[in-house]
């Protein structure tokens, strides 16, 4: 499989040209330098063609030329220092790198925080996030998630609107900008994340089809044609994202991936792209040995996903749970639209601590049809979960965080579920000091027709709700600015005590071995419907920890089975310290097998025995 | 999920009307009996529609009104007295089965003898075919497999066209033909496999959409929306199909279902309906304590379908083996257009007996992809093996039998692979005597342009072959009558001694432990690249066998790999006796540990040593 497809730099100055274009007879790629050529490839096997050049190095911009016509940038292309219609960049793929030492974080230790590189500083870039990580480290946070930051037209996107793979934003400050970070990181003791795209291409800028068949008819997604993962000449489709994965775990250190909707692959073939990208991820993690994950996201409640090839699995290593999160969001909200109807309550939420997926097979009133299949036997640092995330945040209207929707109780209520948990816990940046500024849909198409199609799009999707006032417009550079964090909110009052609630949480989660260690095994959870209250008990050999999560707005009296002995309050989110209003319970209980404890509103306490 | 779809007698001269009608508010039944009445059904939840009906006895037609305007037959019809327009007809479940003792067969003992009811016999019926059936068993067949019996439109059509999946086709003689055929085959011991077409429905006739979401445009086919196993609603439609499997092994005492092309079932939730459909008719088997498989056919060389649930399987018995197929046609034939393209060596033929599926991931030229995933673990009772079925035979522009593409050594040859090799064997009816008569793709619609658009659809697949004659026309009746078989040829001298030698085959496939117990682990398989030969030796405890095969026009020498010890030869293609020019081989040999054996052009011997 060797040359690397795109424009990679050999020694002696020469310049290496291979791209995949079996729709094209003749390819030329046109050296913007000084003096301007054009320089045929010769058309070799399966639809490669392939040129060695002298002297175009770093920085050097071209084209490539399809048939005599077409002026195209590289599919392939590393960097677009003039956006996704601009020519494409030769990029040195020299770096100095100071994270020899690093080898990457089992998932078990993974306390994501995920980040939009636009919206997350002022400044809008990737070397503007490193001047925060120090601040993150001390919040105990192991890892951090970009959105995609593969180029997608102008200058603001959530980023989903890709088409460039490999290119890394030029706004955000391109490939440098993205190695600085994680090298930034790394030092740091923090992994990195990246989100990447494999179902479909943004709706600008995509020339990919003027190469070759990456698209199918034979199937359809909401954005259009299918990525072609199963038909004719899928090989060199899949070749291209499998490229792209390695490129980035290799090239830029990345230490998980973070695949995009999953259920939009369609792919019934007998050897899953999914399958095999996740064997190539980790057979190159092996060859670099680190510790590299892939976590897709996907829709369909299905365990093959993450169950290992031996048991029949795809082999992927872990996978977003949005039944948690919704599980979680209903009973803090109240919400019943859309697919919070198959949600709200206790029963929901104990589902989801006991089994991963809470619907394995009912039938889904949302969906109007049973859906999913079981997880119980998945463990549970195969799961990842969240009380808020960009999606569940930004596909709202008017793009409400849950500080917006809930009381401060309900957020350190909320914060407790996740952190406590026995999942991998993912933040959305600005929630552990409760960010006011929504976080909004933004693009920055320059085709109007696009622009008005998106707008439509948004207004339909909303249409059910009865909204007096302006959907925020989508194009508007407003709405993107916004959606930007107001990092100085940390230090008042309110805001500084439930960053220090988020800190002791996690300091609580990394410190005892009974939350430390991820089992669902080793878990006992009792839901009590009508007090709408959830206990956890967790344990690691001798060490215990358990919580009680009171989702009432009135306090809640429950007798909840404690084993023997005595057990110590860690950590009481209705203490004034914490912004409650005052607690009861006291500082240690001696159980004989049962306790009752009563929890004020909307509150969580968590005990701990040795 | 009681009571059943459709019509059903109760006690009391009462019928019970069931039927999934989501898009109509109102059904009503119009029972055409003497006093013809129009009965409202009642809504029910999740879109049926109910009613008990006084009097409407077997025999009485009726159709449903959709919401006062529409007029439709029944989607669970159990039978069409006049065709797929008319009205449905109440059928009385009552029959006087004589099986009380069959329970069906292992999958090992199967051989399959493929039949289409309106070809098989000058009558075209159901019950015509009775009188044949001695005649096969004492050929040795253990089952005969039916094409689609489904209601279809007009008089004559391969069956893949049917629109009411629980209709036994109205000219085969409706459903007590199928009964009295069961009944007959079981009490002389043969099985029924039937063909069932869950992927599609046919082009006239098909209602269905009027009355719920059958279909959905979310995924495409060859032949249109798809069905809908996994959108909204989609467990109903689940139920439909699941129920027709249990009506046909239930009511009509079928033992195996075939799945017409499942890589058309486009369904990726969690909880696949083939997997479904599987595991209910296997609970069914052991309810009624009886063997029933379900074999699909599939194109995608995925060992899936047929693994265990435990091995993250979709749990289905068996499924066609068209690689197989493929590696033998082309060694027997030469032809290399299409997907012959793909195969045409030993060595395809080769791995075809070790693995299962020749393509297990290698690139296929045909494709244009890598294709399928391994098949080595996959026991061999789970593949079924042919040298011609319907389509194979059926699909080529003029419908040649191999009899008119190879020479009489050839059929005897394929025959041998086929029925030596440890896999479960298919033969096309009238192969076995080497029926002449083409079969050719015949329809019989009533509407003008749709019969335009299927002969047009035939010109265009065929229109790569420079072919100066004329397609037969599809609509003829002519084509239809010519692809009839002549059983007459059985008792003629050539056929007649084709006839034998298959029987004789049969017969030492069943005989010998050897050959009867079907496993690729027990058995050595050594190709002859450059003679075009194969070398396949089987064992089971002490009991032996080696079968040699010689594909090429030459006589070949070759030098087995044959153990030390005495071997009887048991049956030599190309003895005068079966009509070859005759044999140099003994009828004994010693062997060292490595013989040599001189062959005739095609034609192959098989030893034994106990």
């Amino acid at each position: 499989m060797s040359p690397a497809l795109g424009a990679t730099q050999l020694a002696g100055g020469r310049t290496e040209f291979l791209v995949w274009a079996p729709r094209a007879e003749r390819v030329e790629v046109r050296l913007l330098d000084a003096r301007e050529r054009l320089v045929p490839l010769s058309a070799g096997e399966r639809g490669y063609h392939h040129a060695v050049v002298e002297g175009a190095g770093s920085g050097c911009r071209f084209f490539y030329r399809l048939d005599g016509d077409k002026q195209r940038p590289d599919p392939t292309s590393r960097f677009q220092p003039e956006g996704v219609h601009g020519p494409s960049e030769v990029v040195d793929s020299m770096f100095d790198w100071q994270d020899s030492a690093w080898r990457g974080l089992p998932l078990e230790r993974f306390i994501h925080y995920e980040i939009h590189v636009g919206a997350f500083t002022p400044e809008g870039t990737l070397e503007a996030i490193v001047p925060r990580l120090d601040e993150l480290r001390e919040l105990g946070i192991t890892a951090i998630e970009l959105m995609p930051v593969a180029q997608f037209p102008g200058e603001r996107n959530w980023g989903y609107d890709g088409v460039c793979p490999f290119a890394v934003q030029n706004s955000y400050g391109g490939p440098l900008g993205l190695k600085k970070l994680v090298n930034a990181c790394h030092t740091r003791g923090l992994a990195v994340v990246l989100d990447v795209v494999y179902n479909h291409l943004g709706p600008e800028g995509n020339y990919l089809a003027d190469f070759g068949p990456y698209f199918t008819d034979f199937y359809h997604t909401p954005w259009g044609p299918a990525v072609n993962y199963d038909r004719a000449e899928s090989d060199e489709v899949r070749r291209y994202f499998i490229e792209n994965a390695l490129y980035w775990v290799t090239d830029f250190h990345i230490d998980a991936l973070r695949l995009d909707a999953v259920h939009a692959i369609v792919d019934p073939s007998a050897r899953p792209f999914l399958e095999e990208l996740g064997a190539a991820v980790h057979k190159r993690a092996e060859e670099l040995q680190r510790q590299i994950w892939v976590i897709p996201e996907s829709d369909r409640n299905d365990g093959r996903l993450i169950r290992t090839r031996e048991a029949g699995g795809l082999g992927l290593d872990a996978q977003w749970s949005d039944d948690f999160h919704h599980a979680l969001h209903t009973l803090l909200t109240g919400e019943s639209d859309g697919y919070y109807a198959d949600f709200g309550k206790i029963e929901h939420l104990a589902r989801a601590f006991t089994d991963g997926f809470v619907y394995s097979g009912q039938y889904s009133s949302n969906r109007r049809r049973r859906h999913g299949n079981t997880s119980r036997d998945i463990p549970a640092h195969r799961f990842v979960v969240c009380a808020q995330n960009h999606d569940q945040v930004g596909n709202r209207m008017l793009g409400e965080r849950l500080s917006q929707l809930v009381s401060f109780d309900g957020l350190r209520l909320a914060a407790g579920v996740v952190l406590l948990s026995p999942f991998v816990p993912l933040l959305f940046m600005g929630e552990e000091y409760g960010e006011t500024a929504p976080f909004l849909y933004f693009i920055h198409h320059s085709d109007p027709a696009l622009v008005e199609a998106v707008r439509k799009g948004r207004r339909e999707e909303f249409s059910r709700f009865r909204w007096r006032g302006e959907i925020p417009d989508p194009q508007d550079e407003q709405t993107f600015l916004r959606s930007k964090l107001n990092h100085e909110l940390r230090r008042n009052s309110g805001h500084r005590v439930l960053n220090e609630f988020y800190r002791e949480l996690i300091r609580l989660r990394k410190q005892l071995p009974s939350l430390a260690r991820l089992s669902k095994a080793d878990m006992e959870v009792a839901g009590f419907e009508t007090e709408k209250a959830l206990f956890v008990r967790r344990w690691s050999g001798s060490d215990q920890a358990f919580a009680v999560y009171n989702f009432s707005d009135s306090p809640a009296t429950l007798r909840v089975p404690v084993p023997s002995g005595e057990w110590q309050k860690l950590l009481d989110s209705a203490e004034e310290r914490w912004g409650g209003s005052g607690s009861s319970i006291p500082n240690a209980i001696s159980s004989q097998g049962r306790s009752s404890i009563t929890l004020g509103p909307r509150s969580l306490v968590l005990f701990h025995a040795d």
